[in-house]
């Protein structure tokens, strides 16, 4: 969520770009029922409907009402029904209540869906100016960030359901990897260039590109799998105070977490619920839906920790990466020379820079060609929902 | 919500009684979306469709599984998500949570109504026992319940909606009613005998029927007015905290309450926002969704009081009802010699008679036929989406 | 916490009253330290301190600032700080807010009462209007109540202190009885006259007397012993839903309830916190500090039920009461031709008839002479900390 | 809340420190009153009693209790109640209970501290190893620090007094200041060494000494004043979202924050909550008891920033500091090559290194030779209660 720079699509391939973005979300949506897409079981997870008109506001208010000739709002309530945070662009719903709306229906939703795509083609075939085409890749930077929220947003509001309803059966996300290479990079100290550079699509806290000094350090090329977090917990992980952050620990008790997010203990086997429905653990899998606080005491009982991101991002061409989101050691605080753009775009990055701990690489519900190694994704250290799980440095 | 003693309907009334409830609850949903059916904005508002999949599930519980031949469950899982509060009858999803369930869908659940249906229509073609006979149209006197709530709940989730959706613009509940007779009745003190008697269908609460003490007493034969209540707004009525109860006074200050529930003050004049809509409040239309704290306020503002439930009854010959819920001054308690029926069924009453008040009456939501002068219903009293009002006595 | 009406006492007899009570409020502090008076573990409870300023303050506020010529405060913020919930004398610190207050010290409050004192007894001297004689009453029951409180908040505050404190350890209030009758009292139905007859003080609650109308019934003339309900306990009393009032469950569970307040089991043995340290649980004395969700429970175990506030009353001259307050299945609600007086003394009861339950007698606690037959004492169904225990009718 | 390492004090200038240091806590306390000790009026705020018992509790539980030959324990029980966050060391008294508890009164408690200095004494008569004579030192700037927590939990519990205590009237340590340098230090970028160097006492978390990369900055020599946060209230800064972290804004929201913590607007004039009672502002002092999301936004309304820690510390020469904790832009997270103690010591500093940000210098507060420039001291962003304020860097 987050600002853009230059960018030097043609416009042909803009308008290739808008259609393969636009059509992904909404296969995406085809083995969706229209109740699917109301509930909101907590504040973190939208509604499906929610996400999938919230993306289409944004091209409607940021670059349709503001650049479109005689553009004609699809429905002026959307606007406050599906703004997310943007206190610059007027009143909202509150967050927490996105599941109360019965209405606007899933149809009527598809309906404002193909009306901006109709506008936003004719306005794509206009000659457009340096401004108005970034807005554009930033828009559809944007909805596949909500892309991935679709999948894990839905995957939690499945999991509350008594009935482990199935999304997918035949391609279990939560089970695809490819072979990693074992053992561990060695990364010499010294000064390394973190940020992104280039011409290129990137977020606005990817910026300033700037130095960082390192010292040598070893980051394993391989993530850590079910089977060595089933260790953890066998050896009573989750009971020692000594491996945890105190507030972690809190969360751990208060919540009685005892396991990664959506496992279930069934005679002694651990079960897991995937966007397949509810399955035995894959032993050799990454492991995934843990928190910060997981992975940090993970890491001490394994007598390491995580990486900075500065140095998961100067080791990223040692390692496969883009199974799961990383934990880093790395609070989510602002490059040196950030700054925010001007305008409601602005309000994207750096006003969460608190409170948040960066997550580098890139989960198996990424869209293709959306993350890179420069990319910073940040949540707060207790939240487990996305598909989150942990690489050591030592 | 409540236990049934004797009925003597032929095996042909019962029939027909049963597909007249069942149909008119299909009826009542006949203008919904399926999205309607999902949203659970407070706990006690529940989703449509848990609220036609519980009454179907209370034959299938209460009836099909324990006396018809071979019966085979629609689905085992049904059982745990629409089980209300029968703790004799298993575990059950939380009374919180049924707005996150998007599965069974809307469709699902129809067939699972049908397939109910078409098993207890057999059922009711055998010969039964009067105890089978009084189960049936206990479930039809708590799916009576339920078509009330689904209005009620419905209300509410549409109200919570930005977009005021409209459920029925021909037929304004809220507005329907007849011409009230004006003046005072003047009831005789003396022991007057109170509680359910004859033959027909009554809940446990309404007995036994007892004698009762009154002294003489005045009851109005009109309810209270919207326009006597804007009366009572104007004269700074709830913020005088000499009118309230302690509690009632809290309420009112911890909500920001400065009217009756879904009204809204637009440009000076008062907005009701109706199942037709958001409308004008109707000045001569019975005041409608007042807490009892509300109403004992305005009461005593008006320097009289509300009936004890024993006056009403006592008095209810002498006014017309039906058009409001009234809020009595009498807590909801057993009456002498009041025992519950053994088993599940038992665990309708008395179990919450402590912290309600007692409304008598009948609404304009209410099934026809549903309610008599010795029913009691009843509510926590700073509930009020119920169609609730006041009739003052002194 | 109440109004009075009409009293007969010559005015040596009301300076004797007034000393003597006010005496006995500091007989009862005589055991304490400083600290003792500032903490407010929960917000029922108040710090000995706000208690002992409070009721001075009612002497200060309804008497000698309307009526003691030239009466110049003690100190014009007492007003604010020792204020409970009368809204029509200004302002006042939060009620859940006064154990912050270190000020004024101890000493501070004494001189405080010191000074009333002083001030009162010079008003007591002149000659009295009936009102003010009432006034100073009332003041004077007003301070028994507290002096009530100040042992049982006292006795609540030091029970969450792991190292037990004592206060007495020579007269163990809550294993003083008298040897009770056994049996029960059968009393005939009819008309009754139930409230208060007479010229001696009594609460704006206890009247208008009116009639009502019981059935015959039966009341024990004892009360339920700890060995009574050692038994409840151990027929699994608190697992068995069936017992319950719906919220009774609901706060057992939440809040893990599984015997009265202050037993603790240690090695299989109940202990019990008293105002004489922690004890072994005393077999044959009354069980004290059960709710009224408990009470219920316990007599729907023994397949009775609580007595009425009625029958209660109509029945109390065939046992001793005295030793608990008794729980009745009667809510706190007006009498016919309950009337509050005017002004501020008038916000008394009236406002508390709502959500609360009603006890009968007076217990161990209560100051000598404090209660009568027709003393309606009440408290919401889930408060324990006051002395209160179980008499059943059927 | 820290582990110490080397530490070169013969034994004579060892005791002398520990005499100075108890002696210190005890002159803090001089002006108090029994009651002042008791009250916790939030969570984070400690009774006196409870701080002044704790850091007793420290040398006995973790020096004598393990060195001290045949030693005694003052009271088992005081090792629970006087336990802070120690998971190593046992149960403990819930953080937000500490309040509740009466006993033991601050004459045992001062008994306790003279019966704990009398045997330290003693112990450091004898020859102590390295290891002890680190924890005696350990011990003694904890103490340090719960002096300075003395003071401001005591100001915090005095300012929830409507008769605004006085704690000492001659010397109001918020205005005491020196005449601070005006302009602006230019710092060159580079390697910089950053943590703590030499034989002296530090505390673990500044620890290892590493090189970082800095840019070119510029930092004031000057803390903000309270003139000049005053005309940031004027410009509207509380109310503009666009200078706030997202969650900032939402605390000033949900808190109705609108000036610094002790700040009442009084007829158009600002007054202030200080330990010299209530007083007007001074406008040239510098501002106090802002939050990290206060600092944050008045440093984006100036269109500059906070500095980090490193360049802080970097810069440290170039100003004076000392009279308000800073706030940096950097969350609290441990150096490379961070390595916890062994023991319960081990549990000081790396728990806490999450969600918390960075606070250098030292403050007014803060006991004389305490702090050095590579200390760390770290509080959560909405915290207000220490005497923190604002320098910027750009």
């Amino acid at each position: 969520m987050q600002a853009t720079h230059t960018q030097k699509l043609a416009a042909s391939e803009l308008e290739s770009f808008y259609s393969s973005v636009r059509d992904y979300t909404e296969r995406i949506c085809a083995p969706l029922e229209a109740e699917d897409y109301v509930p909101q079981p907590i504040a973190d997870v939208s509604p499906a409907k929610w996400n999938i008109a919230h993306t289409t506001w944004f091209f409607e208010e940021m670059i349709l009402k503001r650049f479109a000739l005689d553009y004609r709002e699809f429905n002026p309530q959307f606007g406050f029904l599906f703004n997310s945070y943007y206190n610059s662009v007027g009143t909202r719903t509150l967050r927490h209540k996105r599941g109360d709306l019965a209405r606007p229906t899933v149809s009527e939703v598809f309906a404002y869906r193909k009306y901006v795509d109709g506008k936003m083609r004719e306005f794509l075939e206009q000659k457009l100016s340096d401004q108005q085409r970034e807005l554009v890749v930033l828009g559809l930077n944007h909805e596949q960030q909500h892309q991935e929220l679709l999948l894990t947003d839905l995957k939690y509001t499945f999991s509350c359901n008594p009935t482990f309803p199935v999304y997918n059966a035949e391609n279990i996300l939560e089970e695809i990897g490819e072979i990693e290479p074992e053992g561990w990079a060695q990364i010499a100290g010294g000064i390394h260039e973190i940020g992104f550079q280039g011409d290129g699509f990137h977020f606005d806290n990817e910026l300033g590109r700037h130095k960082v000094f390192l010292n040598d350090f070893a980051i394993s090329k391989s993530l850590i799998t079910n089977n060595d977090f089933i260790e953890f917990i066998r050896d009573g992980g989750y009971g020692n105070h000594l491996l945890w952050h105190a507030e972690g620990f809190d969360w751990v008790n208060q919540n009685e977490i005892n396991a990664p997010l959506y496992w279930h203990e069934c005679d002694g086997e651990w079960l897991n619920f995937t966007l397949g429905g509810l399955r035995p653990v894959k032993l050799d899998a990454a492991v995934c839906h843990v928190s910060f606080y997981e992975a940090a005491a993970f890491a001490e009982w394994r007598k390491m920790r995580l990486p900075t991101e500065f140095e998961w991002e100067a080791a990223s061409d040692k390692f496969n990466w883009g199974l799961r989101w990383e934990w880093t050691n790395s609070a989510y605080l602002p490059y040196p020379n950030f700054t925010k753009p001007a305008g409601a775009v602005g309000e994207y990055n750096g006003k969460f820079m608190i409170n948040q701990m960066v997550l580098r690489g890139a989960s198996v519900a990424t869209p293709p060609d959306h993350s890179r190694k420069t990319y910073r994704n940040f949540f707060h250290p207790h939240l487990r929902w996305q598909f989150t799980g942990i690489r050591l440095a030592k």
